[in-house]
């Protein structure tokens, strides 16, 4: 069934607003101290594709232990300033990982869940790529 | 010139993981008491359009007082399930507002300036609407 979503924004009078969600979460967008827009932009990428990757994987019974993400965005320099690339890069920690599950679980969230992905692909071409470690020692992408 | 964004994501190991922007500013998505990916996409938007339509009417001298947004998208049933339209509602508080400024910053907001609305535009209609009050007793959209 279709849904509406919403949120509202409030102004703090100078360059900032705040972010409200229905439950009452709050979150600062702006200057000096608050999230730019386009980061935010790719930080709900990577939570709508990271949260299908790992519950896929739970549900797979994969070890998986730890997991990171780094997205990068190139903006290009005409206006509006969208991103014309999108690079998403995926560190999986646990012993015993298959990589098959992996890109699996992959596929299945950018070709068919994440929502996020499914709009933003509409104007930017997204790529991924992953990296598997077993030990957590160094889990820096 | 064309340059790059950044951020980070780490799975807290349960449904959630942390959002970190460049600055380190850190946001939760995800169950229990995160912010939903597709929430915070119109954030974005919210944040993006605000600040842009903010600024311009002070650069205008316009006597804005106080300003909310309210947006909504409409998901539609099919995976991934983008919103397929999208509502943003402006309300401006001011005694001498000029309804031409508001539409020119508003207008140059969504069609040069937001690249965020950019974005979303190639996904989903973009319609947008706005109120305005001369006081701020009652706010609300």
């Amino acid at each position: 069934m279709e849904d509406w979503r919403e949120i509202e924004a409030v102004w703090d009078g100078e360059k900032a607003f705040e972010g409200r969600s229905q439950a009452g979460l709050k979150v600062t967008l702006g200057a000096p101290e608050g999230f730019s827009p386009m980061e935010m932009l790719l930080i709900s990428l990577a939570g709508c594709t990271g949260l299908d990757v790992s519950s896929i994987l739970v549900k797979m019974r994969q070890p998986l232990k730890e997991m990171k993400m780094r997205v990068r965005g190139l903006r290009r320099e005409e206006h509006p300033r969208i991103y014309t690339q999108i690079e998403v890069e995926y560190l999986f920690v646990g012993a015993g990982l298959d990589p098959k599950a992996i890109e699996q679980a992959i596929a299945l969230s950018e070709e068919r869940y994440c929502s996020v992905s499914g709009m933003l692909r509409e104007a930017a071409a997204i790529h991924s790529s992953y990296s598997i470690q077993t030990e957590s020692a160094a889990t820096v992408l």
